[in-house]
């Protein structure tokens, strides 16, 4: 936590209903149930870990209204409505003071052109290139060595962290988070055979994050061929994450990392695309559409489904044929012995 | 677009044999069928929507010279050869207007070693730093952040997008094109055991692009252990690619996004392979080979050969393989049923 | 190598036993016994190229002590306990005459708070970054646009690539080398619904790499939620890896480019995980784990066992259900074919 808080403070912070028991001194950070020591704040926030209560050495624990457990000397019991929601709340507050908001101004390093238009509560941090037309919002925090392009824009509260690269021509939108390494505005990957050669197929397209958007580090999106990439409100896309030219991703989707997204597809609103799963090009996927992990995704899925697998078919069938799979050694010795009974009964009945 | 173009200048353009049907006023944007208003252009790239060419509000619609249908009022038809063609033709030259080449010079805030060689005509863009015996060459396109190591060298007219590393000694040939965040000249990833640690083995030999290449955003290749990892004339390769140490790709290969080739893989020429899919180390790949997506290359391919699935097997038989998977709940049925027949039959023949 | 040796060199630094043969003039390459010409250092690295030797028009071989062919005119023998060895001591003192260690100093362009505390022995590259309250070891090299963030540490001896970020709070160990691009610190992914959006939760814990770990090109390692991410000594992580938040990885562990390890993951010491594999969230996996390229791990690995495929299962039986899996077609018409059978044998028995 970095700073010690009073467990009256905590209780506080935490929004917490009541504190059992009686401690001295303040908690100085925040453990797991068997890992945390006598100065440190815990919590039950899954219920398998229950038992861990009564052993943990935690000086203050959050615990549930209905925890019937009590705490040892020295230790408290902080009970909240939901010790997860309650840890968040105070991890909140230490975010806010390990992380405050940098001081608006331009770092004199920085490298703006002199069309681009950066609002005075903006924080330009050092070695940023901002280009000609660039507009940068209200409150915007760009972190050293972001770049942003010709008449690209970024809304009001947006924060990037170090070398995000925002693409000519590309919009961010309010709120937006991105985390260090973010290429927003590749050139999509179109070609064409031409001869005995390969001919780039120009993409003049471009890419829109709307509002409360984050993406992780190193994620790629790329600029449509002539419209644009977009990524919908409130859609959260994970590290390492490949975003084809033209896709169109809905609001309120959670993209896990490492997902390759291929070019034209379209996401319905809160899908939720496991880690390194794939999506071939100019699929669609309904609303409330679920991907597993690693699978692959070759047709279109409607609203509400599950899928599993490469290639993806529905998430029962696909766990049924890996168990089925996994019985083959069975199935080809039981095959065998069928024969060789069917044999037996053939030569005994010519 | 970001421009307005008349139908007179969209026809020369697009080289349009004859336009039909008559407008008032230019047109401003690109945009589908489906989506294009009476502003925008729009085109009939693919037979499957040809039905959506009489509904499309768009003021001019690049159709093939056999499309028998009439345009609507104030809207036009361009015929042409090939409408994908047509149009790609149009967006290079919006392109070209969007994407200026940047002027020749060097920006004052780049560093630049006095023994570095650097083209008159060449754009070095702000906080470039090229190191001790660089060659930049004529015409190169250097954006923000690039950096290109020592005794490394970069061929005409190749152009680099923000923060592209080239490692030291490594090669860029000319005309190429990689996009933000590309490392070039990674170290190879060699270790072997020495006791109870690991050690590094020594990667000494560097990466050469040759002519014509592309290389997408945030896609690493590592140097070679002694030689070079190489990529031959006219490759495409996608963004967050990995491409291991002393890997030789041949000429004009495309190589699709998250796609992981490991050490001293050798590919011939003409060869694809798709997204995510992984091969792994010193496999060889002959002339026109397609890898399917998400496959796992475990073993040497012959000439012209489309392999899928993991381990990757000849394309048709992992379709077929597929398919009977997805029967095996009823083959299982099946033979239970044959069991008790058989049962059956032995219990009534004794 | 960039440089000449001479016989009499090359026989000291490869530590030979002897020398077979003589040679006018010096070696100034390494290559394979394929292509290796006269003025090539080459070596039987691997017994399967042992015919290559004889045919080889290398200059100087590192060959084994049992080797029992003879060198051809103008060609040395170099005799040595282990060829590959032999030669990652060459390429070692190569390696430190290519790489010199940068000088000591900091680099007019970097931009360093005055809180930070850099040693005088740390080289600091152009336009490095460095934050409030950060520490820069003894004989540390940042190269060119390197960040490092509030109050993060670098150990003595770390050797960090062309733009790394090290994120708030991170703390690089001892002889830590990390390549281009890789960033340390991104912001865990943890999100919870709260009714129709998606609330971001806090993470405010940071990264841990302990001595000698080294970390490849654009990878990614996320900050713990309130504790760390860690990753222990010796390990070793190859380029495009995504390591998630509150994972912890043992000591002297080999991952392979492009694998994604997920939340709360913990290995044990000596695993390799191949590349492009995937680790669900919260598994355990216990010491000298070894996980195949390409599988996905959804449950814990009791120390020592070798797993492949998705869901990964010991290799010996999912490499017998792929074989298997290949005789589905065979499979398929016996149990037709048993079918018939058994149907005539019914009917003539009736």
């Amino acid at each position: 936590m970095s700073q010690t808080f009073t467990v009256t403070e905590l209780a506080a912070l935490t929004e917490a209903k009541s504190v059992v028991g009686e401690r001295q001194g303040g908690l100085k950070s925040i453990a797991s149930l068997s890992e945390a020591g006598p100065d440190d704040l815990s919590f039950l926030g899954n219920p398998r870990y229950v038992a861990e209560v009564a052993t943990s050495e935690a000086g203050a624990i959050l615990v549930p209204l209905d925890y019937a457990g009590q705490p040892r000397a020295n230790q408290v019991y902080l009970r909240v409505e939901k010790p997860s929601y309650a840890l968040a709340l105070l991890c909140g507050v230490l975010e806010a003071r390990l992380w405050p908001k940098p001081a608006a101004g331009i770092h004199p390093s920085a490298v703006i052109d002199p069309t681009a238009k950066v609002e005075s509560t903006a924080s330009v941090g050092p070695q940023c290139v901002i280009g000609p037309g660039a507009v940068v919002g209200a409150g915007v925090v760009l972190e050293a060595h972001c770049t942003v392009g010709v008449n690209a824009s970024i809304g009001a509260d947006s924060w990037l962290k170090p070398r995000v690269v925002i693409g000519d021509y590309c919009v961010v939108g309010a709120r937006c988070r991105l985390q260090a390494g973010v290429v927003l505005g590749s050139d999509g990957f179109g070609y064409e055979p031409v001869g005995t050669e390969i001919r780039r197929i120009p993409q003049i397209g471009n890419v829109v994050l709307e509002d409360d958007v984050e993406i992780g580090a190193n994620s790629t999106l790329d600029r449509a061929r002539f419209s644009q990439t977009v990524i919908g409100r409130g859609s959260k896309i994970d590290n390492l994450v490949q975003i084809g030219h033209n896709v169109r991703i809905g609001r309120h989707c959670i993209i896990v990392a490492q997902v390759g997204i291929a070019g034209s597809v379209v996401l319905g609103d809160y899908c939720v695309v496991g880690g390194q799963a794939g999506i071939a090009g100019h699929i669609k996927l309904g609303n409330r559409v679920q991907v597993g992990a690693q699978a692959g995704v070759l047709e279109d899925i409607p609203e509400g489904q599950f899928v599993n697998g490469t290639p993806a078919i529905p998430f029962g069938l696909e766990r049924r044929l890996v168990v089925l799979s996994r019985r083959l050694p069975d199935l080809f010795k039981k095959v065998d012995s069928l024969a060789s009974s069917l044999d037996a009964v053939r030569k005994s009945n010519p």
